[in-house]
């Protein structure tokens, strides 16, 4: 591993969609399963590694909700808060992931605590620059299984690491 | 851009679903779109770098095909062989993108002559190998908008670079 990929912070992956629905308490013995939804928007796919502190957070949320990844109707490629387009963020452990033979290694991943808490801070964040520009954002509880259902028009699969 | 990227040759990104639906053909005048659908398996959005060449595709293919990434029904990770569960292969340039200010540039990605050759060589690979193992393979139209619709249970996003 080169030590570029050590210093990595945090890793993303997102995805453009039409409507996206994202599990966010499975059901239980006596109560249904939750579920948090929206529709046109990106899906935040991210995973924080070890080391990584809330320093990077504003330029990680300024950078991800700027970026002209999405397609407006004109067909111009426009940022999320241009859009403007609903969040939905999937904490993705396995986005950490090594292949080592055939088994994947998650050693460089942050710790479940760790990354709980810098999770809930990056939720917040863009909560807080998102409601500027009107549109609602989603997120996965940390730790649970993202069990998640998605429509695209075109996912545009993008990575972003910082 | 650290000298190790420079010298990429593929960026892959997986997510394991329950059923996922890839349209092949846009709709025409006189004809409906056109799709390919599979149950349980692998999803596998695929960008080759300029430089790329076919060198690197059996490694590529033995390595995805044999990672333990996949949910046995006894909850066991296993590989997609092993599972057996489908593929379905996406070709997304996107993956290949790096922002440059509020813009994602494409300048490293491969022309489109080449990813298609190597996109055509890489499908047929992935057929040979899986066509032991039983399941199937589908997958998208190169150059094509890759309008998807996906079912997870966990997505289990993943990144493999080559």
């Amino acid at each position: 591993m080169s030590e570029k990929e050590r210093a990595l912070a945090a890793r993303t992956v997102l995805q453009q969609c039409l409507r996206a629905r994202l599990q966010v308490r499975p059901a239980g013995e006596r109560s249904e399963a939750e579920f948090v939804q929206m529709d046109r928007g990106t899906v935040l796919y991210i995973c924080f590694f070890k080391g990584a502190t809330d320093d990077i957070l504003p330029k990680m949320v300024s950078t991800l909700l700027n970026l002209r990844l999405c397609e407006a109707d004109s067909g111009k490629l426009s940022s999320l808060l241009e859009l403007p387009g609903s969040l939905l963020i999937v904490p993705q452990a396995t986005l950490g992931g090594e292949a080592k033979g055939r088994d994947v290694q998650y050693h460089t991943d942050i710790s479940k605590e760790d990354g709980l808490r810098l999770h809930s801070a990056f939720v917040s964040l863009c909560e807080q620059e998102v409601a500027k520009a009107g549109p609602t954002v989603r997120h996965g509880s940390y730790g649970n299984r993202q069990v998640l259902s998605l429509d695209t028009n075109g996912p545009f699969t993008h990575l972003m690491e910082f």
